[in-house]
């Protein structure tokens, strides 16, 4: 399988549904893969189980707070130097590239990468969507070490890392990204084709591009979208598809603490009869609060869509006065693990409460 | 020249007083160097002019807040594994390690390292005293790039940067201090011995084991230190010695904001009559200036020694009852040209003022 510019639109639609309001917005890194890409041809994609066992992979993507990809634009040579940069770190050439997440801009970075350095890029990802931080990727989760890393930031500065655990990894390039304009580029989780096996969310690439088209093809009000999204949904590695709430966002308010956007939207029906609906952010929406009671949250994905397109609304471009739907998304069943749910779960956002998979509730 | 066990104590005693008030307490370092060096014998000490103008020389020391190095103790290995970890980086190994400042504990991690690794250490530093900042070093205003450089942290993490900048790497090599405890140790600044020569303040490790020892031999009320103060530093690169002041600590508060130690302290004289000496400080004394007028400036040295004992006393150990007495020196020629007072003038640490060298004052 390739993929060419002329897939890349339905990616990026189907990766800012995956992303859960984070992942960064994809349009800068869009206009960059679709020039690289018409530039230097398509880009070959291999299935996790056709990569050799002793293949080197590394993970690629861009670190820091969403909001900042608004305006901390991303150049189009950013990904292939971070790639270069890691390969002159370690002393040799990788096999392949994958992704941190499919959810956002980093769906696309691989992309680019992988065409500037001339390589192929796994269809699977690290995440199943977007999350905010390194030790939340299966590969972490898995067992993947996170260094060799290196990070590299819009003035071309390079940072290798070689740290003994991901939280400290996390903190490391979490700072750096904080000081570098607050987004950095880095080629991390450095992972054997076997290692890639036991830890990707495969096949989400793919998967992705048929999510897109399947919202491209159903632009309109959100009202007729979840029959289709169910559609797609069904024979996926992810669960359940809800529509979870309808109506207009009243109140939003995100600020950047550490690095992260953090923040709450609240969304009233649209006669204003009945309880609001609740979104809590980091970067991602992470927990959808009805009348008191958590009706989703995270590890499982909830989306916001424009109401009257079926578009998705990242985190960043939520608006007040903003008609929407709410879905729900149940997530890849590794991130169901207690292993997964240890690094994932509500609490790892402080909220006080226990995952319950979006079907139980 | 050689530096053996016996020559620390007046080492780390001389370069608590060019530290004017930071550079690191010098207490772990003066045992972690009095074990390696009795363990390893004596370290090749090598004046610049003796270099070769090939050789490759790495500047080596400790970067964070002063306070920390109170709380979070270096350990024995940490200056050597920093210096094989540049080696690693940079494929090759150095022929001499330099210090980034002569002040306080910094003087003596190179000797460590030098120690533990085979190799010489330069006679002579970046800084004549202590400066918070790596773009405040002599080899940094001198032209030397501060890449590629490694850090290394109590738990044994490495960094390796490469930034187009000085400005940018300090901002780089102090928010990763701060997300690793408050401490790190740094190999930097990597110069052949041509650079070197054009950029040491030469000749401070044995200046400040002979300015040690002239503290030792006139232990005892500081109102007899100002002659033997004058007589050390009459044949060296430094400026006049002069005592600005006498008196009680009455007020001194510093808080850690950004990673540096910011604060002020207040002396008033012993029988409470006349105007009170106040020292604004930042990792370092930066100036005095009484009732009013500012009576020394940095980058001319501010020093405060205990008033019965004439021992210097650093900015984290100052309090509140302390007897004091506060000479003043004025620094070596190198930091009197334009283009070094336009990296450590007063203006370059918040203060709206120029420089007015000691002497004129």
């Amino acid at each position: 399988m390739k993929i060419d510019a002329t897939q890349l639109e339905d990616l990026a639609l189907g990766s800012v549904f995956l992303a859960t309001g984070g992942g960064g917005d994809p349009h800068v890194p869009l206009l960059i893969a679709k020039q690289v890409l018409s530039k230097l041809g398509p880009v070959n994609v291999i299935a996790p189980e056709n990569l050799d066992d002793d293949a080197l992979v590394v993970a690629i993507g861009g670190v820091g707070a969403p909001t900042v990809s608004l305006e901390l634009l991303p150049s189009v040579d950013d990904a292939a130097r971070t790639l270069e940069a890691f390969e002159q770190q370690v002393g040799r050439k990788v096999d392949a590239v994958a992704s941190f997440e499919i959810g956002g801009g980093n769906s696309l970075i691989p992309l680019v990468a992988a065409a500037g350095q001339g390589v192929p890029v796994i269809d699977g990802d690290g995440m199943g969507r977007a999350l905010p931080e390194a030790q939340m990727m299966s590969y972490a989760i898995a067992g993947v070490k996170p260094t060799p890393a290196v990070a590299y930031d819009y003035a071309g500065n390079i940072t290798a890392f070689s740290t003994k655990s991901t939280d400290v990894y996390e903190r490391h390039i979490r700072s750096l990204a904080m000081v570098s304009g607050g987004m950095i580029t880095t080629a991390e989780h450095p992972m054997s084709g076997k290692e890639l096996k036991n830890s990707v969310i495969p096949g989400t690439l793919s998967f992705s591009i048929e999510l897109g088209r399947t919202l491209r093809e159903n632009r309109g009000c959100s009202d007729e979208l979840l029959a289709p999204l169910q559609a797609v949904f069904e024979n996926s590695i992810y669960g359940e598809c809800r529509n979870l709430f309808t109506g207009k966002v009243t109140d939003k308010a995100t600020r950047i603490t550490g690095g992260y956007d953090v923040g709450e939207a609240t969304i009233e029906p649209f006669d204003g009869n009945g309880p609001a609906l609740n979104i809590s952010i980091k970067n991602e929406y992470l927990l959808a609060t009805l009348d008191g009671s958590v009706i989703a949250s995270v590890p499982d994905l909830i989306i916001i869509v424009d109401y009257e397109t079926s578009m998705p609304i990242n985190a960043e471009r939520l608006r007040y006065g903003q008609r929407v739907a709410v879905f729900a998304v149940g997530c890849p069943n590794f991130y169901r693990s207690a292993k997964a749910l240890k690094v994932v779960g509500p609490r790892c956002f402080g909220f006080e409460l226990d995952y319950v998979p979006l079907e139980e509730v």
